[in-house]
């Protein structure tokens, strides 16, 4: 599964400049071989890159593949495209606002509209009426509808003089008042995006949907058919999809960029096109940082989604219902333990390793060997004794500060993990920052976040007390080991109690179960939350000094490695030009590639697979989970043509919060929905390489035949292609 | 399930007295409340204590129970109990050698014998006539035939003005020297024991059984049933049985003391015992080392245990072949990983905490109050400092040498984990410790041990390539991750290639799959292996001397904290008099207890379950794993007595090694046999309570009936009962 978190999170991550934090959220690529090279000055590419649309590969598209899209096609494909909040792409394929993303995209959706009597993450759903389209608890659809540069306007705002605190603090203030002044002036959430390290700023404008409804999920079964085994392998046999309906005013959303829908998928060979938000890549991260990460961070994260994994697996076989209220977050660790097992695999691999230090080489090299540009050689020393500070500060910032890294939403820091922190923090936190300057605000608690923080605040998602207890039993339990039983702030956290028995007291004792409460805390000023007595908002205000001192001390580093970073931005830019892509920011992106298959083992992977693969994957496995299919499969076998097309292969540039991006042939028709990326894609992280790794997509063939046949989806069906309204 | 490791490993702690490593093989057990109120004086005991056999608690049985046992009735259920080297406890129950035990005892038994084909372990196993008895790879039974006291003879061995590395080798080699003057006059295996954290050496010599057939087992789904959600649970339905029979020469051994089957069980209220070997207790330790072991140690192996559980289940996944292979090293971390949470758990309660602390201050305030004794508050601080350097050596110390935390049998240190390792490193070490002096060599390479070590190393166990290349992967990747890429060591062990790429290059190259290879390198003297070029044997070679060097500064502060606590030790004797049992060391013990159920969250829990529970529990979980039954079971309801009764629990003091002990009545009858603990029983490990915390036992009349009922062994069933032979 590739997965992005929340929007809100991501907004965090953006402002602080927290590349640390952030490269926990995504599948994190580093520089590839082909940039490498171009660093050496050859123009020989691979199907590789993020583009962004107001500067697309052009010249690439023409050379090798001898196709030009018009301004139009382009923005039609950008207009189509939608970003979930919940955390990937999707894209817009009706007139009345019809919406496809992952099934892994919607869980969130679908965990929120569950309860123990309908249980429609696991079992599926299906509005046969638009009356019976459930309404999503807190998602937003963000369209993103213009881009405009304002890098001269963020960089003048920051004087040389200016100390590394004062210069973040003079570059935030300028970018909330960009963004502002833009909400205002628009009506559109306005977010300013940091491109190429800092060397350019532009300004996103987004369409918001925050009425949304679920229509269509198939069973998460099919939707993640072999589980953690097949998770990031291939072949592949997995419907990963989930249809929503966008509304406005209570009516459905008119849309006027919607893709077309390809009954027949793409062909072998074909060249196809991904937009989609990519949510993070590293490609421009120093060997000395790149090896704190190999040899503590990611160990430190692993070590993490282990401890949940283990946790969350043993609950949740206690019984179904556990298993239930667990499902998501369960889902999230393995997927998230595989991907970093793989990721540290591939920097522990001797050839990657050199081909990053030869890459570093190279830029060191070519800086040297420039008079105006040699000065920016000490950024690298200067990367160096920065990430050796944010080693020391780590555990407290980790524990007590940063945003859960990896899971599906924000979830409290480390040390107090579930919902119900999850809300005091941002209740005492959006007290406290409201009485700033607007600029000066921790980034979830601007005014341009407003709407998404008061999205998640009152969300409406159930919140199971049983479940609280045991994941704030383990964080707290987790806190108390790394600092001590003798720490004095474990001490205070627990208050004379054992992890267990201070949980219950705190959720048991909270009333931040009840919207209204949350919304009436909300409302007050920060003398009058003083006055309240909720053990979780004691709790909440009883860290928050600790917290505020560590995310302090963690800024001021990131604010040196941020300038570092510039500097060498700055420089690969003079040698290099503009012919690159820079990192991916969870903003909308062009990838694209071609349909085609690997070899592996010396065995031939052919690109797709089909409905037959499926039930012969099943017979091998005696039908056992996670190879089991659904009654409706084992039912609807006899109608299905099982040589339909299933799920394909391609080259394409994709990452984490690519999930759920549409698949596009040259008539800008949906012919597939990204889902995943396979084994050899983890490679992908430290290196790029076409020869084994790819993206995976559900063909769009797959799912007109799997909703006829198996779902009897006529009504929708027809509406996606376009035969009624 | 509570299980000891091989009886090899637990030579290596007892005599490198590594009082850090050997607790991470038992669920530890911390001093009682009841010891407490002995410092204060009191003499009021609950059903507290494993007693020695040479000093059993008669005067209490007599105060509370009005029983005296008799040096006959003691002899008979000594050498009626058997330690089984794979782990556990057991018992003869036939004049013509059957010996019953858990099925997690004998299951390391059951997974060597089992293939592809025949999966013993998990399907069950009945041999109707001897001739289809199953011979055991390399499973030992001890059966303990004499006591005797060498205090004296060990502790003039030790010169006051010896160093402390001095000290420990003369003592190393007093030790030595008895044991082999005894294994040569007696020619019973001979074993030193250190009690009373070295007040008493005690020698104990066994009697040997190396040739072991399998005679019974059940399916794993009825020895575990509920698995991880059920284990250390209660009420409990689980049939952890599994029988084996001696042979000598050939022949079935002819057994004189063997307990007599009592096919009733024992009642609500009932005065029990149970004979078996516990593991290990720490019920001295300073309150600075468990505040350590609270905030680093244990944590750290929860760190383990979650990555391989992780590891094992995600592999065990892919398919049934992999979930065979990996299920018994699975469920020891499943298990591993319970037992300390709630270990964990219970010594961040502040009131077992303030109970730790206030008998250490009650002990203090007794040993300086007497002049004669207050010298010995000093080795509070050396215990304190040591502690202290120990910490500082774990990460080499551990990754390198120390032997597995907690698995089943020895797997070689963190860093390599894997059978063949294992046999690299045991070759390597008995090579070069064969060239000293017996007294100064590596506990499980002097003469004593000579027949564990060449079955251990000459076992016919199935090795599997891709299961040593999964765990060789994973365990080089978390040493490379612990000592970073950059670290030369690292280097050297992985030699230019990735962890994986270096462990197939080692797996598939190495040759000590094969016995006849192992036999034969074990021939060979020091220079002869300097030539053979095998990957796995020169990887063991090329580690020795970090690891042997982190041995020495590890064995030198454990030297340092065993003087202190023994000079802690002898003040307590000073002021408690031989009142107390001292901490188990997995040689026999005798506890006593009461069969009686308990309360819990205001319910009251019976003694015993029975069949009709446990078709109960099947149908509220719909027969899903882990609570399915087994076709046998499902079949064979009609015909079993649903009111026999299955489990029961007793207040007795027992912990992991007890595992498989026979539980007896007043008239010696073998009434039941314990497999586990309740998750109250884990609290047990810092403060004794009878309040809650129970002994689980099967009861002797749930074993006779699904003998006959279920399984249709009448000829094992009327063996058992004394009703033919």
């Amino acid at each position: 599964m590739k997965k992005y978190p929340s929007v809100t999170l991501a907004i965090f991550l953006r402002i602080t400049f927290a590349v640390l934090e952030s490269a926990m959220l995504f599948r994190s690529f580093l520089p590839t071989l082909a940039m490498v090279t171009t660093i050496g000055g050859s123009l020989a590419r691979a199907d590789e890159g993020m583009w962004l649309f107001n500067n697309p590969p052009l010249q690439q598209l023409k050379t090798k593949y001898h196709f030009e899209p018009t301004p139009q096609w382009l923005e039609h494909l950008q207009k189509a495209s939608v970003r979930f909040n919940s955390g990937g792409s999707g894209s817009f394929v009706s007139a009345n606002g019809l919406c496809i993303t992952n099934h892994h995209v919607g869980a969130d959706a679908l965990q929120k509209a569950s309860s123990d009597e309908h249980n429609y993450l696991r079992d599926g759903f299906y509005a046969k009426t638009q009356s019976e389209e459930i309404k999503c608890a807190d998602l937003e659809l963000n369209v993103l509808m213009s881009i405009e540069d304002v890098t001269t306007r963020v960089k003048s705002s920051v004087k040389s003089a200016l100390s590394a605190e004062a210069a973040s603090k003079a570059r935030d203030n300028a970018i909330a008042e960009i963004e502002k002044e833009s909400k205002e002036k628009t009506g559109l959430r306005s977010d300013v995006v940091k491109l190429y390290q800092g060397g350019a700023y532009h300004l996103y404008c987004y369409k918001r949907y925050d009425d949304v409804r679920i229509v269509f999920a198939p069973e998460q079964q099919m939707a993640f058919y072999g589980g953690d085994p097949d998770n990031f392998e291939y072949p592949r046999f997995d419907l990963d999809i989930c249809i929503f309906r966008a509304y406005e005013n209570g009516q459905t959303a008119k849309i006027d960029n919607y893709l077309n829908w390809n009954p027949h998928g793409p062909s072998d060979g074909e060249l196809t096109f991904v937009s989609g938000s990519p949510g993070r890549t590293d490609r421009q991260l120093t060997v000395d940082e790149l090896a704190d990460r190999r040899d503590r961070e990611v160990p430190g994260w692993l070590n993490l989604f282990n401890r949940r994994e283990v946790l969350l697996n043993a609950w949740g076989q206690r019984s179904f219902e556990n298993a239930r209220r667990a499902r998501e977050d369960f889902f999230g660790d393995q997927n998230n333990r595989k991907r970093y097992d793989g990721y540290v695999a591939a920097l522990f691999d001797p050839e990657i390793w050199r081909a990053i230090e030869q890459r570093e080489q190279k830029l060191r090299d070519a800086i040297s060997a420039n008079p105006k540009l040699k000065a920016a050689i000490d950024a690298y020393d200067r990367i160096k004794k920065a990430q050796a500070e944010l080693a020391g500060i780590a555990p407290r910032y980790g524990y007590l500060e940063q945003e859960r890294p990896l899971t599906v939403g924000y979830r409290g820091p480390r040390a107090f993990y579930g919902t119900l922190f999850k809300y005091a923090r941002l209740l005492t936190r959006a007290i406290e920052e409201r009485g700033k300057p607007n600029g000066e605000r921790i980034a979830p608690f601007r005014d341009s976040a407003k709407e998404s923080l008061e999205l998640e605040l009152f969300s409406t998602e159930p919140v199971y007390d049983d479940y609280e207890i045991l994941r704030l039993t383990d964080s707290m339990t987790d806190f108390a080991e790394k600092f001590g039983g003798n720490d004095s702030l474990v001490k205070q956290v627990l208050a004379g109690k054992s992890p267990h028995a201070r949980a219950v007291e705190l959720v048991t004792g909270t009333k931040l179960k009840d919207v209204g409460f949350r919304k009436d805390i909300y409302g007050k000023d920060a003398a009058a939350l003083q006055n309240i007595h909720d053990p979780m908002l004691e709790l909440a205000r009883l860290i928050d000094g600790p917290a505020r001192e560590a995310r302090k001390a963690h800024d001021v580093q990131e604010e040196i490695k941020e300038q570092a970073y510039a500097e060498i931005a700055k420089a690969r830019f003079a040698i290099e030009g503009t012919s690159n892509y820079p990192d991916a920011t969870f903003t909308l992106r062009l990838s694209y590639g071609t349909v085609r298959g690997y070899e592996e083992d010396g065995k031939k992977i052919p690109p797709f697979t089909n409905f037959a693969g499926l039930y012969q994957r099943a017979a091998e496995h005696h039908n056992q989970p996670p190879f089991d299919l659904p009654p409706r499969w084992v039912d609807g076998k006899a109608k299905l043509n099982l040589n339909t097309p299933f799920n394909f292969v391609s080259d394409a540039d994709i990452i984490g919060g690519n999930s759920g991006s549409p698949v596009v042939n040259k008539a800008n028709e949906f012919v597939g929905i990204i889902f995943d990326g396979n084994i050899q894609s983890l490679v992908l992280d430290c290196i790029f390489s076409d020869k084994q790794a790819r993206a995976v997509s559900v063909d769009s063939a797959a799912i007109s035949e799997a909703l006829r046949e198996v779902y009897r989806a006529d009504t929708l069906a027809d509406e996606l292609e376009g035969k009624k309204k």
